[in-house]
């Protein structure tokens, strides 16, 4: 395949950024890949492992001949990153990022970023795992990667954006950036406050009920599986989509709210009803 | 090995009860095993699978000439076996469950069955597949095996029921029957709540937000993954440890309530400090 990308600048190389690097240039998908970040350490890390070519420690220099640049760093950063990014790009370059919320960094690119040049993204390809160690170049084969692009997205930036999602394996949702993070509040970020907060509250029963790790089965791995992933990434994730997430919180609370009082009254019919909705639903989202 | 039992029966022969089986079949363990049960269409199945030699149609002639009765039948069942099972006990024979809560069933053994005979124990081993379609003979290895002896149980009995968990393969643990339930009511009875929560949840939301599922990764599949389990025999394990478990979900909610109260307060500090807390924790569980 023609390279599409003659230098693509990674702003943050950990798992998605790495992961993407790997893809890009195990796919000849650029030319070259410049890694962009602070920690000379973590690059050369990267470096080694085949995820950029070259290293550069601030932003200025690292995007400076770059026609593509994407910003894998937590989203805080990102935000950061969007606002001080303008000024040192090269004429023609798009940017897109790979943060799990969409909202506040469209808007953010909007204001601050030339008109078009800013393409939204979110690549759903994590794992609890962090870091460029964890990386791989098939992280993204048959993930859904979603853009969401603004009145203000250059049609071209976009469609340059999607074929290079495609050409790493993934399947491109393009939507708005509000029903993205109104969904991944229920599909992700939802899951990953339930994972921490079960892993706390068995944490305390562990100190005063003997055997408790004993006794947790495959349930228990499962839920709490994704609370160990790194707490300031998904403290980001969360502040920056926080009216969503707190809405679905709200709704699980209530969720739950009628299974304990089910449960407290001896209501087996209520108690089943809601078991049995959850089961079907698993049921048609699995078919 | 010499066999453990001369003849066992299992009352109920599905996930776990077909995996027993196997096991104690394949081990040599017991010199016949007999299933029984109402559906004479799964026992042949089970025959068929290698999970039983014989078949028995009904509680009485099946248990009768057994030396070991396993009740494996969701825990209500198991109650109401427990209650008619005493006049068709063979002199000496034992009488042991796996039922994932105890303090019931341990209480209502004590009321009814001649003392001393009854072991009541539950094998932590689970999936969210069901039937004997889905046993194996290996389900057991490694897996930890609760017994949860009371004042009643007799040390002989409970002695020989611990000999065939650790034949099979099972790491056993013995305690209280409260200290059971009051454990999995975090480790295994709540996740599966939150499982079926989230799982209702998401299916409400799928219906009037385009999109949902596709933007659904690993933290989802994994945090719904136990929804895919019967909602009868986890309605059963709701009520009959419902005070543990209700105590727990009001727990869980408290949790919830910090975080985001945190979220919608704008507290970066609280947020973080929740979700470090629930990542550490993991840490040391999984340590």
């Amino acid at each position: 395949m023609k390279a599409l990308f003659r230098r693509v600048a990674l702003v943050g190389v950990g798992l998605i950024g790495g992961s993407l690097g790997m893809a890009l240039r195990s796919g000849h998908l650029a030319v070259s890949v410049v890694g962009v970040g602070r920690d000379r350490e973590r690059l050369e890390k990267a470096q080694s492992l085949g995820a950029i070519d070259d290293i550069a420690g601030d932003l200025a220099p690292g995007v400076a001949d770059a026609d593509l640049v994407v910003l894998a760093t937590p989203v805080r950063q990102i935000l950061a990153d969007v606002e001080r990014l303008g000024p040192h790009l090269a004429r023609g370059a798009i940017v897109t990022d790979v943060g799990s919320t969409k909202t506040e960094i469209a808007r953010r690119a909007d204001a601050t970023l030339a008109p078009g040049v800013f393409v939204a993204g979110h690549p759903m390809a994590g794992s609890e795992r962090s870091g460029v160690e964890a990386a791989n170049p098939d992280l993204f084969r048959q993930a859904v990667w979603a853009l969401t692009p603004t009145a203000a997205t250059n049609a071209d930036a976009l469609d340059r954006v999607e074929t290079m999602a495609k050409a790493v394996g993934a399947r491109v949702l393009v939507l708005d950036p509000d029903a993205h993070d109104r969904a991944v509040a229920v599909t992700s970020h939802l899951p990953h406050v339930l994972a921490y907060a079960l892993s706390s509250l068995a944490g305390r029963e562990a100190e005063r009920t003997a055997h408790l790790y004993d006794l947790a089965a495959g349930s228990f791995a499962s839920a709490t599986r994704v609370a160990q992933s790194p707490p300031e990434l998904w403290r980001d994730v969360a502040l920056t989509n926080r009216t969503a997430l707190a809405q679905s919180v709200r709704s699980f609370c209530a969720e739950l709210e009628a299974v304990v009082s089910a449960l407290e009254a001896g209501d087996d019919d209520v108690v089943l009803a809601r078991f049995r909705d959850g089961h079907d639903a698993k049921q048609r989202a699995s078919a």
